[in-house]
């Protein structure tokens, strides 16, 4: 089993941080945004659809997108509910993460972190970016306030890992006012704390 | 089991289609854009993520997100593959239509459709829209091309339901050129022959 990884980015790191929390060994075969590395994998057609994370099974089958990955590693673990309604309130997060939290919080983090994108971001779309991200992270914030200590059920789940891939870093990274949300903090501590936990860039 | 489904989007569709192929019965209240039903829903706090389909279960919890709600609906019937890998495969499918496929050509359409969107319409964007959208369905040719019936595996499954729900208006209401994707033109056809099979408008 071998993943290309791009070591800068929250969706790769999603899929690196689970495997350290199952203990499964796996080859991590570096592919950085802009680098040769990523273009080769393009062009020799080992990214499905253009971008990394890739699991490459052992058979040679190649299995694209993060949240995929992170529900074919979780099938039969503790981080996925038995329960059919908690799993589908997970696979909710999940989905809820690409199509509107991911287009936020990890797009205004690129704008500022990779010196390529910085010319995409403009004063009105930083600007936009920042107040759809903070409404994003308002509904992890409600979630959680209250006493919930994870997003699904009563233990932490592929929700939670999926969505700590970008949250960890909106504020150093996406410049989003991280004093605003308290409950993510404390909810961001708990997945530190998770044993095997390992951190974007270990 | 009862849907807050909006008629005119692709993502409650998805959902009343699977629905229709699995001859499940489930109340449909509808919550169309921009209408007070919507709002209503909204401020009762039965939107989690502030948007339509929901399923509200029989015990009063809700799922949102349409394709968590496929995932529910259907395990344990033909459209969820057995084998692992292509469960995972299918799953992947289904994260980089919300992620990808869906910011261009579902954005596309709404653009185009609905009249309070037009203002957004700008001609710049419309002709970027148009170009990643193109690749973003070229990839779904490239694999249907060569005799590949089906997104996943021999058989229907929940990506090509999810798939479905955008693209099969693509042209009509994206202004997407279908005539360049043939393959798709016939993927198009099986799913409207399926058994049960319902339209947008039916």
């Amino acid at each position: 089993m071998r993943l290309l990884s791009m070591p800068s980015s929250g969706n790769s790191y999603k899929v690196r941080l689970l495997l350290a929390l199952l203990k499964r060994p796996c080859e991590i075969v570096d592919v950085e945004y802009k680098t040769e590395a990523l273009e080769g994998a393009r062009s020799a057609g080992r990214l499905p659809f253009g971008k990394a994370p890739v699991l490459e099974l052992d058979d040679g089958r190649l299995l694209p997108e993060s949240n995929a990955i992170l529900c074919w590693l979780g099938e039969g673990t503790a981080f996925v509910p038995a329960d059919p309604v908690l799993r589908a309130e997970m696979l909710g997060w999940m989905f809820w993460e690409q199509n509107q939290h991911e287009g936020t919080v990890a797009v205004r983090g690129a704008l500022m972190f990779y010196p390529s994108r910085r010319v995409l971001a403009t004063p009105e779309r930083m600007a936009e970016l920042l107040e759809r991200g903070h409404a994003h992270l308002q509904i992890i914030e409600d979630r959680l306030a209250g006493g919930r200590d994870w997003l699904v059920g009563d233990a932490p789940s592929l929700a939670d890992i999926c969505l700590y891939g970008y949250t960890h870093t909106a504020g150093s990274r996406g410049g989003f006012d991280m004093a605003r949300f308290p409950a993510i903090g404390r909810w961001l501590d708990r997945i530190t704390a998770l044993p095997g936990y390992k951190g974007l860039d270990a």
